[in-house]
């Protein structure tokens, strides 16, 4: 298993599914408790396990809170009414009949999990399918799910071959997050490779690796990535960070924003979001960036840029948003002032050089969950969210919508790889048609209750444009 | 005790001191989930309980906890610096030498408690005084404290009693938040209560139980309102609530701010907040009021300002911060769409009509903790966070800061009325003096490192102020 | 005239009056200009002049304006509906009829006018006084006006006695702004001022006289401050200096607000004002203070509270509101960088201290009209608005909006005044009580298209309040 | 003539420069008012002028002004640090050395005026060449300008013409704003066309004629769209519409923001800065938008989005930004609220439908500059600014940084064409590239004492970036 690199992004970005189980986990943390102290020895892999409808095609830890987990999807449906109409409009069109869709997505809450989907009939036959993979839950009656909380890496890649590995069923669709799934279907299923019609990723290490293997010419098949399309950046980044920092900092540390002190490293959408959340709250917020493209957008927006250095010896706060690494060094953090909060909301868990504080001059203190003290010598105390993690997906949840949003636009790049007439898409990786995330877009509109606006025929004839789209050009953000 | 009314506020935005305690019970929720189940059956009334220095003058549910109560003063602390300062001044001059200070104040989290204090030497030589005032933690060396989670009624008076019927000590000084405790010895103890020197009393209820008793020509001893200070005003009610709306909403219901529609019923501080930070996160706010310059502050501040009637059927969230009483009532719930949140941030816990919920037709389910979901016959939905009682209390945490205010006032307050020359304050309900209510934000800033400037004696003279303060009038908010 | 100090505050905040008038004169600027150059030898005391009615008892510059007045009325009326609503109610009523109101307040823009106008039936017969007292325009029917633009202050002396020195017509009420009125009345007329039912007082600084005068005994008449009220206080300064600091800025100086290090000099309601909007268009903002309480507030708001030492070779704008005086002095102008803009917002013109910049060593350039370069001997410009007088008044206008607030408080106060039964005014200074401040509130609510809600006789009952108000304690804010 | 359309961008975005010109105007208006009325009956083509250096190859309105000019050049260069290091880099390399630029912008600022200017020896030796296209000043010594204030079409292409046909001068590099000029020179000077070495065109109706061009294979030229630079985009719609609308609204109408109805039709980036702004200053704004990812933009910013006939009777004002035509119909128009204000930020002259409202059965009544109202048979005003043509660049500024912003950009892509080595641009349109795109942005950020951080090594290969950028792919904006 060497040839896999480890992957960095597990606890990336993309794991934005993983949102419902985690508030799904606090409400039943006290029945979870117990189990998790008696029947964790035996591993799920040991485990007999039938589901109410007899099937034994699945492997996860508890079957029996199958019925909590289909009630935590009702409550979620409500928020999500966009893929439920898309659900609808497939079901006349059963636009993905005769897919067989493998999947691969992050399910659980407290660390990163993969757990791996067979697909059934597709979208036609099965609605709760969208559903699932949205939701992660468990079990779910016709969709095989291998996955559970507290998998071993030799885990994940068992329960990624039982998903493709299967008797009498041969996917011809992969739905990926992080790329493992494709790469272990190139590598040990070469045959099986060939014939899939197409791959749906939706990270950056994953589209990343295609990219890669695009130019290596060793992509075969056309691949659609979704990471980059409009609808999902904005809500993976701007709009879902601004509310997940305050939410993330608040159940960790009670802090209270007003008049507080902080640093915000990098101003890309991430950044923006934190820090607009921040300043509305009454905070006072300083940036750091590289690009002085984003600096002057920062300086626009009312914040001072700054280096580190000049900060840190003042701030209350410090979050890397930067998809860098080593951007909060040993050297700032010997620096910074008692009782600083360090947290991480970019993209790779190396943005705080955390390593340099496993030295054995500083004691470490477990606080709450997800909180540590780091003592220094003096006494001096930095408060250390999620050991450098992601705070968002540690300490956080995803709202329901951004799910739905990234939900709508896998299923919708799915259908369109499945349904593309020959030659429309070529062994490449694509970006997804504008036009189709302008209909994710749309399909959200009514949970807000808001009525576009058409354009006349006149008005589209002097603007140029289809009445329905697209309305922009493809690199329009 | 039938004299007794039940004490309405007892949730009531007073309890602020409970939040530290609702944080700490989250970090060790495993542990206390085990004990309820096991130790819960013995009352602490029965149990014999000794702590570290031998002394068994108190009444807890654990003494154990004690440690890790230590170390959440310690964490508490770093955010109190303002109580810090101000203790450390006392330690020379010894501002309550020979005060013998009898308290009652909200201790714990997750329900109305009361914790009873017999304070022992005074401010001057016990330092972790006015700590422990404040972080309720339940067991402080020196100080005697009778609480514990899921006390009765019953068990509420008894712990009061046992406060201030105490062999060989007699309180000359209380320090209420509510009202009970005061009622208490006016009505059991006439004597003790001729000889009390002073009462700081902290809360809305308390305070109005003081004036009538002072109209009524009944109150004998000078009383200080401290909940009407400027500082505490502002902190308790605009700048808390501006946060822990969020934060409340937020752990409930993991709901998406950005385009709800939610309507704020109440524009008073409370309110203010809460449409302030709403705004900034991106929802759409209306506001509903009685009292045409907050109807015309809302106006002005970007809000539409509606009956509720009007808005019922369309918006979200819906959040009352009125201190009225049936502001929601079953014709707006009925009217309600699926899936709207209702909640309540204001005074009283009537504000939404809960017990036009409790009937027949309607199905209630309990989705998480403080979440109920009251279904109505035709499958919808209505979102009742903490069956009405007051959100920011029950699902949120106070930040320690507002803590340290409020703790702050109180303290100063008893140094005042203690040390107050013979005829300053006669025999009925004072205002904080805006000089300490100044003196207590300025103990507050060094925190923020914020500089104060200083009058010239030229400029005192052209204000006519001292340069000391008091700056404003008494009125100025 | 010696005994009349030079009145301090006749540029003060009361001045809103003149803003109409202000822009008005900017659209017919190219007219006026030539009768600037013609006509301004002749001073309007020595003109003949006789309205389209044929009275002659009025004095201003150039009557042929009139009809441009009146157009300038009618648009003005528009944004005035509560004065319109209220003159409604009191066309059936009459409640001012058989007043005799003679009144002072500002009427032209540029420079510091004062107009008199003496009152003929009352509010009662003359539906446009109100409006007129609003619009300060040159002329209309019914009521005589005494003022125009650069009057010396020996003419600012003479309107004043033209107006209370009428045959056959003696006042019974007097509306004033600034005290100079009371003062003439008093001084020069006492049998006139024993017989006045009431004073209507605007300005601080008048209502200060007010109260010297009752504390010395001397006050035989009732008098009501309106300049206290809340409704007015809030628009005067929070809600319209929030607008006009932007509009100021950007007339005198094109100045981007984006990024700019703005130094404010006092966090009261016209500092919190100017904050908010700058901050909210990307200006980075500074706080300082000297009361405590201010100062947290600004640190709860997001801004750094700093001594104006600290910052002031940073700033890109230097703004004053603090009613004090050398706040800016020849030190801190002295490091200022080069391009700094220095103005002020506050309440008098010697918050900067613009005497120490009138010496040898310093050249002034006026570069346009209201804004100066003084120039260092190295060449560093600063850029003084307005010679350091009130920015909102010099270089802004002000929402007519804010001057019907304005009317409808002195109308109501009048009206009260001039109705209220015998023995509940005396001889002492009032606050408008809390109810006819609502209902000024309330008036002004329609143009916004906002609904109260209602108390139902239940929750009246349970608030213990009038179901009509009023709502709130006399010092709530 | 003929074959040239109505240039229908004549006043569209692109009029940035005009600004300056604007504040001088209005600065030096009553001079400016006498020479209207007594010179303006001579055409400038008529007179003789010589400037004082003695050359006449210029023709402008007054040459006296250019003193003013001079000052005006001086003030504005304090605003301009980024364009002085450029011309300061410039000195020593004179990258413009043997340029001869020829160019056409707007420089007046009441009407649509265009100056076009044959450069002399280029960047190198003239350093006020770049401050003169930025500051359109009448006349600047060596630098031949041919434009005035009140040009007739047949005006404004003999301008053009002067400048292209000159005895002994013939010019190699294009700056045009709107095509004219490159249109002229290809139609009337093939020859002159084919030698050119380079265009930089900077509106988006000139980028779409080379676009066109391009398409039909007759662009024998490299031309270089600036139009569509980041940071230039971001400046001349986000930040600077963000501070021009309230600008333009509150110089030509007074209004109060604070609790006004807003609608916006259209949320792209013009959009958005308008909301922003209107929003923060206390107004209730609805948005319009035919796309569904602004329109989701919207909501999550917390706008409503509506369809105009939703809102029409309710609003205050009503604002387009679309870039489309008759946004605003005769039929909204008849449905809007008395004194409801209507006026255009958008990029079109026709978002109005303001030919619908030249019908004999409405009023229009001229109350100020830009400003009229126009009257229902029932009295019903509507208050129409502008004419409806561009708010931002009638009633308002732009300011100098924006202005600083576009010219660095087009001294930069003249720069790059000029010096390109052979076969790097070939005859076709270009984006600027990315990494001068952030050059333009590096040297602004100095005036905002912006301090960019740096990779190290070691960040620089994690990341797989050079250190010095550029930093985002191509489709970031």
């Amino acid at each position: 298993m060497q040839e896999f690199t480890k992957f960095p992004t597990k606890t990336g970005r993309r794991s934005l599914s993983r949102s419902i189980s985690q508030s799904s986990t606090d409400s039943y943390s006290s029945a979870a408790s117990y189990t998790d102290s008696s029947d964790d020895e035996v591993s799920p892999r040991e485990k007999q396990q039938t589901n109410s409808k007899g099937s034994s095609n699945f492997c996860v830890k508890n079957i029996k809170q199958a019925e909590f987990g289909r009630r935590e999807i009702e409550i979620a449906e409500q928020d999500m009414s966009a893929l439920i109409s898309l659900r609808k409009r497939a079901q006349g069109e059963k636009p993905l009949a005769g897919a067989k869709i493998v999947g691969c997505t992050h399910i659980t809450a407290q660390t990163a999990v993969s757990g791996c989907l067979s697909g059934g009939p597709g979208l036609g036959h099965q609605e709760g399918w969208a559903a699932l993979i949205l939701l992660d839950v468990p079990v779910l009656a016709g969709v095989a799910v291998f996955a559970w909380k507290g998998e071993s890496e030799d885990d994940f890649w068992w329960c990624i071959d039982r998903c493709v590995n299967v008797d009498g069923w041969q996917a011809n669709m992969i739905l990926d997050d992080g790329g493992d799934l494709t790469h272990w279907v190139y590598k040990k299923y070469p045959s099986v490779f060939k014939k899939i019609r197409g791959i749906v990723e939706e990270s950056v290490t994953g589209v990343h690796r295609l990219y890669q293997l695009s130019k290596a010419g060793k992509l075969c098949v056309p691949a659609m990535n979704v990471n980059d399309s409009v609808t999902k950046q904005k809500f993976d980044n701007l709009y879902c960070c601004r509310e997940s920092i305050l939410d993330g900092l608040k159940r960790t540390t009670d802090v209270m924003f007003g008049g507080k002190q902080v640093v915000v490293c990098g101003y890309g959408e991430v950044g923006k979001g934190c820090c607009a959340a921040l300043k509305a709250l009454g905070a006072i917020v300083y940036v750091t960036e590289i690009d002085p493209i984003c600096a002057l957008q920062a300086c626009m927006d009312g914040f001072r840029v700054v280096k580190l250095s000049e900060v840190i010896r003042q701030v209350d706060v410090v979050i890397t948003c930067t998809g860098n690494k080593n951007v909060v060094t040993r050297e700032h953090l010997d620096r910074m002032k008692n009782s600083c909060i360090v947290c991480n909301m970019g993209h790779s868990n190396t943005e705080i050089d955390v390593t340099s504080l496993r030295m054995p001059e500083l004691t470490w203190e477990r606080v709450r969950s997800q909180v540590d003290h780091v003592i220094w010598p003096d006494g001096k105390r930095v408060v250390l969210l999620a050991e450098g993690r992601l705070l968002n997906l540690s300490c956080s949840t995803v709202p329901t919508f951004v799910l739905s949003i990234t939900a709508t636009t896998q299923a919708l790049a799915l259908i369109e790889l499945y349904n593309a007439p020959e030659g429309r898409y070529k062994q490449d990786v694509y970006l997804l048609p504008k036009k189709m995330d302008e209909y994710v877009a749309s399909l959200h509109l009514p949970s807000f209750d808001a009525h576009l606006t058409e354009l006349t025929d006149d008005q589209a004839k002097y603007l140029g444009l289809n009445k329905n789209g697209p309305f922009k050009p493809n690199y329009y953000r």
